[in-house]
């Protein structure tokens, strides 16, 4: 028996678009003979729909969709189509109002429903706000091949691999334990940085010591902060992988289930990532792409500093839009070094993106004058440095609004973590690339891109790396060094050590405290921040959630 | 045997004062004879800590702070702290972390932990993400008499008043059942308009039907966008009002329990707010008050346009920080109109606010110069209207930055829900005072606010509202009446209606389709928005989940 894994990249709340893409890819298969079609978690939808899902009508219109759906599909071609159901015995047992669910489409109709029984609610996902889990263990029989069904987290319970239960039920174990000749996952699994080997080494585990092949259909694509990276698999009893689809694309694999073997027979497999830097890369490229065209935007705009980090969204952008279709703009001020504006003009050749000089010195000046009155007396503080990086905003934003196009923001997450960066300057933005990428990796991604030829000049690596802000600034003036703030901060975000952890690691107590007091005290920027390219298990946006107003990091 | 309720204000994380006000509070209630001393929910690390419960370190020091606590308390008064525990079975049952627990205090150590049993995952509410719920229903005695232990959302599963079930158990049924003689309650519960009415209806119809005295202690104080209004309550077994705390203020009331009528006896009760406007002014004074002292503000700074909403919210902080800690700045355009600044400069002479004036024009007139090259040819559009906002913006941030002040914006409900609003431009702010409230009652607040003398001056209330960043600009040239506007966002927002429901409600297919549309496009301007204090049950802030590039409100 022929299965394939239809690897969408669905927009959220597009539902006739997204259902086109599952009808397209089910046709697709069946001229291939496939009898059955695995595609991603939410697949008529898109994952994650967020609080669209308190929206009745949203509701409605999915089931509405399905049943469309199942009307057109091909024949002899069953469809694993993901979707949400509404939950009868909500108001009556006191459980929530849906289930995230999967219908089984075959024969023109929806032939059965299984409900995602583990609900993520940590980092990112909210399952649990909207979703009732499904109490059973789900399973179909499809030309007398018993095969288990599971959604995404359902199969990251395996005790023996984490070490630790993460949920009081297996969902896999229960499927085992009923002699399912074969498990699929219909996974929205959004990419992090080694993710890929994490889920490969997890299910081989699974496949392994249940002696079961699994199938594994992840969504791709970005919907705002979150990218979904493919790389779909599978893996036969004996946990060898039998075929895996393309990395942050779009993709439609087939995987022949042989009777006999009782095992999926090795098919086409595209191989993994050969450094974290080029799966980084391919996954900003994605990120950014989507983000402009599910929100309609063809172009974009950002500010080129001849520093390392715009240098970096300006190779992103361009790679993801085109280079005709970005616009880099220099904005020199009287404190602008003479190879802010030479770095910036080598990229620009280097990449062939279009690029104006708009030089900021009378505008500051207007400012100046206009504050005189309140500021006479005062010194050039944070105050003064501020305005020039608003005054960027304001000239980036204006030329978005003015032109249409969509302003990325170009801030690192070493700067965002300890907030050395500007609210309404250069934080401005529709989209914030690499707001989950630590400056270090900032530097060894420009280096990963210039390994066959230059396109991050030479010299913006090199050089010290400074706001420009004031005269002879440079950003060691008020920070560690880029390798003991990264290491700090890392223990910080992704850790939760405390202050006496990281100082008892072998950290500066003073530059510990220092950072500390910084990323608590930025918290307000970061809350309104653009969304950011998440990257990392522990990314600042919609999985960072904490207070403002609050004294815990700020005193201990 | 009285009972005190200490209705306390702690902040979030500040762990060593926050015991401080219950140790203060615990001495205070035993002058008076005082048995038992409840205290709200999570009382030591104050509600909501969020993301600060995933610092192993954090949950330790909470657990000194309260063993701390219990040592320091005086002889003879049991207390009630709201604290954390930690989960010893989470790993090996594959449980959450945390338990939201009641610790009771008494002879100088903690006697008893109780587990909060119902854990809100909705709204601004994450429970799931850090607790899991306590099993088992909890009861301690107390000189022989029993008292049940519920915390917040423990009581909100009254299936007879609600029609429905919300959860699967009901608490204070398995308390009933166990024979308590009375029941408590620590809350956390956040304001929304006519709260205090619902909490008070759902208590009496539980007392009453369950024959059951409850003391009701919860929060008071601002969390960032959240407002506790505090108005803690204690009901006797028919249902009457014996106590209620203060609204929007700390407090400490005692209450006596008389064994032989089985029942508590009348103490002192502060009447209900007279009107909603009465109610939401006191909620957002609080908020603004709060937010400034926990971030370490004394004064505020906003903008003052002569318009209706940065008159209101100038009145809400001379309230809140007292007149001299407020700075009112007045940035007229060559497009604003003469009334602009008269009206601006009655209303400070009203309130007797600090200001000065900025006209923005030559630096308007510096961005037009140095985006000549770019713009030359184009019409006058948002891009240029924008341009004025954020020239005001930069110039309040300045003023922010360089004298330490915390900016205010002034944007309404309203405008945050179509986008009729600059990002980075009047929306800079640490704090949107007004975020939650829609236009129309930012009219009714202001009418109310001059009940006695005029505040707010008559010609801000009386003409029609305008941006002005173009000459003879008004709201309606773009927007329908605001009376129109409020009722179709209120269905949209509140009640998740879809186009045709509203539309079959009466309401204009074209407005609402536009109105639809323009919700849905400004999602990318909300998500960068400062945190907004919260005045109704469906807020643009931490409980308005919704994806950006999606395509489902722009469609339909």
């Amino acid at each position: 028996m022929k299965i394939a894994i239809a690897q969408l990249n669905p927009t959220i709340g597009d539902l006739s678009a997204n259902a086109k893409q599952i009808l397209d890819a089910a046709k697709q298969a069946s001229q291939n003979d496939t009898r059955l079609l695995l595609t991603p978690e939410l697949s008529l939808c898109g994952y994650p729909p967020r609080d669209l899902l308190l929206i009745p009508s949203f509701v409605k219109s999915v089931a509405e969709e399905l049943s469309n759906l199942a009307q057109q599909l091909p024949p002899n071609i069953a469809v694993l189509v993901g979707t949400v159901e509404n939950n009868p015995d909500a108001a009556s047992k006191g459980q929530k109002p849906l289930f995230n669910s999967i219908a089984l489409l075959d024969g023109g109709k929806v032939q059965q429903i299984f409900h995602k029984r583990l609900l993520p609610t940590y980092d990112v996902f909210d399952e649990d706000r909207y979703f009732e889990p499904g109490y059973q263990s789900n399973a179909f029989s499809l030309d007398s091949l018993k095969i288990g069904v599971t959604v995404c987290e359902d199969l990251w319970n395996d005790e023996e691999f984490w070490g630790k239960r993460n949920y009081e039920i297996d969902p896999i174990e229960d499927l085992v334990n009923s002699d399912v000749d074969l498990v699929v996952n219909l996974s929205a699994s959004p990419y992090s940085v080694g993710k890929q080997k994490l889920r490969e080494a997890m299910l081989k585990h699974s496949a392994t010591s249940d002696r079961v092949p699994i199938l594994y259909a992840n969504q791709v694509g970005g919907n705002d902060d979150l990218i979904f990276d493919g790389s779909s698999f599978a893996f036969d009893r004996a946990g060898e992988v039998v075929c895996r689809a393309k990395a942050f694309d779009s993709d439609l694999v087939i995987v022949e289930y042989d009777r006999d073997k009782q095992d999926l027979l090795p098919a086409s497999t595209v191989p993994l990532a050969e450094t974290e830097e080029g799966e980084i890369y391919s996954a900003l490229v994605l990120g950014v792409k989507d983000y402009a065209r599910k929100c309609g935007f063809s172009k974009v705009v950002l500010g080129l500093s001849g520093g390392i980090d715009s240098s970096l969204v300006a190779a992103i952008a361009a790679e993801a839009m085109g280079k005709e279709n970005v616009f880099g703009l220099m904005m020199p001020s009287p404190y602008s070094s003479e190879h802010s504006i030479t770095d910036a003009e080598a990229l620009v050749n280097n990449l062939g993106i279009k690029t104006q000089k708009l030089p900021i010195g009378d505008t500051m000046t207007a400012y100046d004058k206009l504050l005189e009155p309140l500021f006479a007396g005062t010194e050039f503080g944070v105050a003064e440095e501020n305005i020039q990086s608003r005054i960027r905003g304001n000239l980036l934003m204006a030329i978005a609004n003015k032109f249409g196009y969509l302003l990325l923001s170009t801030g690192n997450k070493s700067e965002m973590a300890v907030g050395y960066c500007t609210l309404y300057g250069d934080m401005n933005g529709g989209l914030a690339v690499i707001a989950d990428v630590p400056k270090t990796r900032v530097y060894s991604l420009c280096r990963w891109l210039n390994r066959d030829r230059e396109i991050i000049p030479a010299n913006v690596i090199s050089k010290p790396p400074s706001a420009e802000l004031k005269p002879g600034q440079t950003d060691q003036d008020s920070l560690p060094s880029y390798d003991i703030l990264d290491d700090i901060l890392d223990r910080i975000i992704h850790q939760h050590r405390s202050p006496e952890e990281i100082i008892a690691a072998g950290a500066d107590p003073k530059v510990v405290k220092k950072v500390m007091k910084l990323v608590a005290r930025s918290e307000f920027k970061r809350r309104q921040a653009p969304p950011g390219l998440k990257i990392t298990d522990r990314a600042f946006g919609t999985g960072w959630r904490m207070p403002i107003a609050s004294r815990w990091l700020r005193l201990n």
